[in-house]
């Protein structure tokens, strides 16, 4: 797939702001005025949440700045069935049947969040690999490469199976497949992972579970008040702390 | 019970070490250069494990001039019981029962946890407040006042019941009574509650439950691995920054 530099702006903090795509998917590079091909720089991906890149756009663009503000570039991509993308059949109706077992009260059994979150993720990875090629092939981006956010299940495979990751900052919002706890067994790299211990919509054991199942030898875990998006301004710190440590 | 400055010394970094004791309680009181009449600092009581004030010496002073770093001064006091101060041979027998049941295997019971924490939270925590009284009425130490590591029981307790304390950082590193648990319930106060991951002496769901028990709307907790010593450089950095959040 090509990348095409499909736009550019320049934000404060002189970050440069370009639009891309790859093949048929829409994404977003930031890079601070120091990155250069004689100076690249290490990168971030932006994981992001199935919202789409739009409704998203000011938490990914205060996310890139601090990044940038680190020396660090950072992008992201349009997931699969998400924004302006194609919808894609099967994750709207397993969305709709977790919908249907949420409003019913009733467990959200394995079924459901194995149709949710696998057809996803196996999309999603080659996707964000093939976003990696595209990027570090630019001569003003050079490495290591962090992973920071969005659906867990889709960083969790990331670091088991991207072997230019170095580093990942992970949010443990979402529902997570047995599966992919299994998979976190092989994941070694450095692990910051972020718990809203108070998240309404996600269950606290299972991602104490997945936290517990990493193979790192290096991983924290960071939980605090204040809901699923009550995410408090230390937190952010601690993470940019986290890949200022493994990216530097 | 008087306070007596019994000895001190200039350490690096302009930090200012004296001894005391207070009655029969020796402890160490370490303030910043900066510290006068005139601009008195805050202050962070170090929590201290009961392995005597001389065997813990070299890590406390690093705890105190980091806490002097940020202008706060910082003091510890003996535990009862322990280093010089007299034996209780309830202390003493509650710790050999629990030795015979980690060397059998068998499971540490609540009676075991009870008589071993209970007795050292009633009789330390008034002298942790009396210790606080005396400091306070030094010109040079001024507030808010913060409480930081050492046994948890003992820090629960102070948070509950000390309203002069405005933040703690706690060590999820001992065993903790039920009735302890329930205490955890009164709290309110902002807590940094540090938990080593892989702590072998520790019991993780129990300090997972104890931490869901305070009643802090501000609260952090923060797992990392290493085992029971192995606190990385990173959590100390995320701890001073919540005192340096709480007490400025």
């Amino acid at each position: 797939m090509t990348l095409h530099l499909t736009a550019e702006q320049r934000l404060d903090d002189d970050v440069l702001e370009r639009a891309f795509t790859l093949g048929e998917i829409p994404g977003i590079l930031w890079t601070p005025e120091a990155a250069s091909a004689s100076a690249p720089v290490p990168l971030i991906l932006l994981g992001i949440p199935p919202l789409g890149l739009n409704r998203m756009y000011p938490r990914l663009v205060a996310r890139a700045q601090r990044a940038a503000a680190e020396g660090f570039a950072a992008a992201t991509i349009e997931l699969p069935g998400s924004g302006e993308r194609p919808r894609r059949p099967v994750l709207d109706r397993a969305r709709a049947d977790l919908r249907r077992a949420m409003e019913a009260g009733e467990p959200v059994g394995d079924e459901i969040v194995d149709a949710l979150v696998l057809p996803l993720v196996d999309k999603a990875v080659p996707e964000w690999q093939a976003t990696l090629d595209a990027l570090l092939a630019l001569p003003e981006i050079g490495g290591p490469v962090g992973y920071s956010g969005g659906v867990i299940s889709i960083g969790v495979r990331l670091a088991a199976v991207e072997p230019r990751i170095v580093a990942a900052g992970l949010f443990a919002g979402s529902l997570v497949p047995r599966s992919i706890v299994e998979e976190a067994r092989r994941v070694s790299i450095p692990l910051h992972v972020l718990l809203q211990w108070d998240d309404e919509g996600n269950d606290r054991q299972a991602s104490l579970e997945l936290f517990d199942a990493f193979g790192s030898k290096e991983k924290t875990l960071l939980a605090n008040m204040g809901g699923h998006t009550g995410v408090p301004q230390h937190a952010g710190d601690d993470a940019a702390g986290f890949f200022a440590r493994h990216l530097k």
